[in-house]
């Protein structure tokens, strides 16, 4: 069974990212040998899909999580829960891109080899590193927590080499595995996706309460969650970003908004904490003022302010946290998700960066569902 | 000959923290054995003493920097000069706050000794670190350059890790040498410094020139050079910075403003790049608003907008540089200075942070110079 990005979804309507990314995983499995048998095999039937969240994980863009790949286990310690993430393969030729080239398969061989395993020899259960203390720097460094994670990625670098140059490990190893994590500003962004997961869940299914507990897109859908309605999922069409584009690339490339990655924005970092991260306006668009209202308006369809995440250019005030579904519905204020853009081709890439808003449709149909079962 | 940080001073004339600083540097250099004959040598005219300035160097706090003290080594490109810092030692008890016990001495001979040969092997010449480039990334990181460093340190040390993993310096060395770096998120302010001293030199001796080239302060006078009288200094009493002490400290506890580290903002960041570091704000006081209005009001004493050095909260607007002695006088508005604030005692170290102004005296002082020499 492989796992993918959002709510559930049949191989056949997969888009373009998330059929590539299959037909790798296939690939890196070694259930076909060549790109064709292992088309084959996916339109045949011969895998069986689900939603990562299905399983406590979240994978960002195409979101494949196959048996054998190694996966980042963050614990929520006050809820006592796990959630789980891949781990980011860097930019450019990726699966979660929908690329499966050798180059892809090499890296992704690389990861289960030797960086999943050196990692985990010196973070463990019992030295596990803080992925809050880490986000709450970061929140004061210019990231926010999903399309910007430049800041969180070097203190995590800075944590992991402590740990390695004290390890008992080869320079060699240790150098190819820094060296990885230091070429790759995103590296830290599947751990804020993770640790968002491991909070929502411990939200999940209370019996009355309309907060939110998951968004995710598949590429066709975009799906919520909420915590009254447990695993039930709410969905509707997947919207396009709006966004800048890379030179050579616009609207026409775009694949639907794709990805769990929008679980930063549910635990309200990513959009909801743009004030903390005026620096990615030059990248999504806009203006910095524009950045602080984005956050502003967000205190309107959230339950609290999370002190832990405080935002420097608000002064110091808590990033808005607890979505709640009867604020969406009865402001008319949809959730804000910063997000990367995919090629609607597999295989092409990040073709740009941008801001879209999570369909109201989704949170009509979760409350009328909760309204339904009082 | 020792140097110190601020316009010229004698010995007996010296702040506490310098005089402190200046016994520790005795006995590195094991000019005399105990405290009290390192005193009595310093008393009797033992040791000449030079501005850094003097020799294109700069040093935070007492910046006391003796013969067999490593320097770090900064090129300004364009102009083709070069500028010197000592290397920053953490924070807690150590020299430049006048401490001058084993444990301070036994670091700088640790840091003469293992850090700077070490750093030497992988940053040379021909084989640079870009400053701009890490400067200009921290200002989108929350920095600013002078009182918070903590991107731009994260920066630098995942460059010399990469360059520390794939030497062939002893694995004991190099994390030993990374520790050290990892654990001061000051460890960049040192070169921040000398960049902007560089960046400043090559602005210096320019006939009609009325641009700032230093402000610097020994803990008695501040003193500031402009460019078209050259190494001359003008000079008014040190005033006390207005901020936030630690606990158990209060501005009974402070040393008046002391340090060559204005020379940060006489480059343009550090309190002029306020906006960039909202985050300083808990840490000096005020609220982030402030922080704004502290750069958007130092546009009006300058000449440029520096766009190496965007400012995300101003819309990437470029940090103020080329403060003109003509415009500070006209418009009253006198150079904001973020700085640490000093124990007026030697030894005791940092007591607090906050805000400083340089004095309205020394404008005036550079201004009727210069219209006198026409």
């Amino acid at each position: 069974q492989f796992l993918h990005a959002g709510p559930p979804i049949a191989y056949a309507d997969m888009c373009g990212p998330m059929k590539g990314a299959a037909l790798g995983a296939v690939l890196f499995e070694k259930l076909a040998d060549t790109p064709a048998d292992a088309a084959a095999l996916l339109e045949k039937g011969g895998v069986r899909f689900a939603p990562c969240h299905q399983f406590h994980a979240v994978g960002p863009m195409a979101g494949i999580i196959s048996p054998s790949m190694p996966v980042l286990v963050v614990r929520n310690q006050s809820g006592n829960n796990l959630a789980y993430s891949n781990i980011n393969e860097g930019l450019g030729r990726v699966l979660r891109f929908g690329a499966y080239d050798e180059e892809v398969l090499t890296r992704l061989h690389w990861i289960q080899d030797v960086l999943a395993p050196t990692l985990a020899q010196v973070v463990t259960a019992e030295a596990p590193v803080d992925l809050r203390s880490i986000s709450a720097k970061a929140l004061q460094m210019g990231d926010e927590g999903h399309n910007r994670n430049a800041a969180a990625s070097a203190l995590l670098f800075k944590e992991l080499t402590g740990r390695l140059l004290v390890s008992a490990l080869s320079p060699e190893i240790v150098a190819s595995v820094l060296g990885f994590i230091s070429a790759n500003d995103h590296f830290y962004l599947n751990l804020s996706m993770a640790a968002s997961k491991a909070v929502l869940d411990s939200a999940a299914g209370i019996p009355d309460c309309t907060v939110i507990t998951a968004m995710a897109r598949n590429g066709v859908e975009f799906g919520v969650r909420m915590s009254a309605t447990g695993d039930a999922w709410f969905t509707a069409g997947a919207e396009f970003p709006k966004g800048l584009y890379f030179p050579g690339y616009s609207e026409n490339d775009a694949a639907p908004d794709l990805g769990d990655s929008s679980i930063t924005e549910t635990a309200g970092i990513g959009g909801f904490a743009m004030a903390a991260a005026p620096a990615i306006i030059g990248f999504v668009g806009g203006t910095s003022q524009d950045a602080l209202n984005i956050t502003r308006e967000m205190y309107k369809i959230t339950l609290r302010r999370n002190m832990n995440y405080s935002l420097p250019a608000l002064n110091f005030d808590g990033a808005p946290i607890g979505i709640d579904a009867r604020k969406v519905v009865d402001s008319g204020i949809a959730p804000v998700i910063n997000t990367g853009i995919a090629h609607k081709n597999a295989g092409v890439g990040q073709v740009g960066a941008g801001i879209v808003h999570a369909p109201m449709a989704c949170f009509v149909q979760a409350m009328q569902q909760f309204l339904s079962q009082i």
